[in-house]
């Protein structure tokens, strides 16, 4: 049976549903729940998070006086100093004074965090990074952002920002698109492959695209370009080998930089595994610092969803580091 | 007068000279003194690296029990865990077990560090980086490294070559020059300069430049392009714009993933201050992610060339940690 020292709340806020769960020290997950996460015309809603935890420690068949701490994840930057969020895709353009709310309402104490902070702390602990010290979680889907470890610790930078890897800049042909997203997620994350399969067929070119997006090729996703690429569509695997090129510049630009055991790849675009991992694999090899090259392995993530739930378990349990 | 815990050895150990000093715990040089790293077809000369150090706490007017320790850099690769160091310029291309070596010469605790965490070490203490605890020094010189605090520890990465910021991909149209330096360092460093100068002038331009090397444009250098270019000379101005413009690009990627409090420009290329400081502050903007961009200063190295020597003292007398 579990000590009272054993068990932690992890919760991991994402833009749309937030993840409830409880989770011991040995990583296992003894109960969970998601529900939305802001639910509509609502205002923030601190009540509903408090009762849902709640509702997940009952679950899990113990009490309160058997959580030992609480670990939140934002989707946005976390300052400790203060205590204040922001996160825009929850809560608007507004800080939050986050802590005290939390800890007015939950009777452990709370640990709050980013939730790419969390992921690369869920890989490190129980996914592609289990032991390793140097770790870079990458998250490329409809942004492209970093949770980064360096001897352990997590980098957060001055103010808690730090991780804006798709501001990388891969590019010197500047176009206006990087202004609003920045460089590398211009030219690498989902959208990216999405728009550049549209230009491609906008210039002409046989494929199947046009008709899975009926037509609107403002409608192609991401997911009907890998989709169409599987299936042997010239244009998409186009669109994917470019995409790739441009994923490889900003990986390699992480290993010289930070010279990390290994790179997690996650998020959505990286769940087309079959499609980006080896690509990416070899052409990184052609950017970076050869010797950072050969000691960092790059991997997909393990956790997937869940790499948040495991790290804000971490946080709460352990602090950042092991 | 200063008590026994206040002296710090501290030697740069250049790829070309050898500089020593006598620091105390205030940052004031007591003495200092210089030679060349490696005489002329001699063995590693460990026992003249030995006699220089007892010259420079003599001529400081102290004794070895006044020095609490020493501070060593190495222009290269320093691995605290087996005390082996690499650096191709002093010792070839093997790895020297360097910390015996010194360990048995000097009768003080000696640490030793790679230049480029002694260089952000030092401007953190005592230079443009005061009192900050995010900070990127970069070199920008024959080559491109950085040296990096976060939260005031050296980032050194999984096997101590963090910091290889030459190889950032900043170019999609790969060449092979990449291949040998990295494209950042092949882009912007200051034979980058020199070469796009000679570029320029060899598809026609009118230049003072092919006068200042003799007409010989394989000889053209940084520094001739930098002169030019202060005389108003067309190709030279340009020339630098371009740079410029591919400096920008890797300065606002570190920017964008560190979140620094302040970026220190070191190295030769960066002593034309009045041709590159003003553009590079104006032409971050443009690539860095805008809150970040906001938060960090970019300034000159106030060390210059005692970069090192200020933090191989702090090294000594603090470790790396304020």
């Amino acid at each position: 049976m579990p000590t009272t020292q054993d068990l932690s709340l992890a919760i991991d806020l994402g833009g749309t549903k937030a993840a409830f769960a409880v989770i011991d020290a040995g990583g296992s997950l003894r109960a969970r729940s998601k529900r939305v996460s802001r639910p509509r015309g609502k205002a923030i809603p601190f009540d509903d998070l408090a009762e849902a935890a709640r509702e997940v420690v009952w679950s899990a068949g113990v009490t309160w006086d058997d959580v030992r701490a609480a670990g939140v994840l934002v989707p946005g930057i976390y300052t400790p100093s203060t205590g204040k969020a922001w996160a825009p895709n929850l809560w608007g353009w507004e800080e939050i004074l986050l802590r005290p709310e939390l800890e007015s309402r939950f009777p452990v104490p709370v640990r709050i965090d980013s939730d790419r902070s969390g992921y690369v702390l869920g890989e490190q602990w129980l996914g592609a990074a289990r032991g390793c010290t140097d770790v870079v979680f990458l998250a490329v889907g409809t942004g492209i952002g970093a949770g980064i470890l360096s001897a352990g610790r997590l980098i957060r930078g001055s103010a808690g920002i730090a991780g804006a890897a798709g501001w990388f800049a891969v590019d010197p042909r500047w176009k206006q698109d990087y202004a609003h997203a920045g460089c590398w997620e211009a030219e690498a994350a989902g959208p990216a492959l999405a728009q550049r399969a549209a230009a491609m067929l906008s210039s002409g070119g046989e494929s199947v695209l046009p008709d899975m997006c009926g037509g609107l090729l403002s409608e192609l996703t991401a997911e009907m370009v890998t989709e169409a690429a599987r299936g042997g569509d010239f244009v998409a695997m186009k669109a994917v080998d470019e995409t790739v090129d441009y994923l490889c510049m900003g990986i390699a630009g992480l290993i010289s930089l930070l010279n990390p055991q290994v790179i997690v790849l996650g998020g959505g675009l990286m769940r087309a595994t079959d499609l980006f991992l080896d690509p990416i694999r070899r052409g990184v090899l052609r950017w970076a610092q050869p010797i950072a090259a050969k000691q960092a392995r790059i991997e997909v993530s393990q956790l997937g969803d869940d790499a948040g739930l495991f790290g804000a378990a971490r946080l709460a349990l352990h602090g950042e580091a092991p």
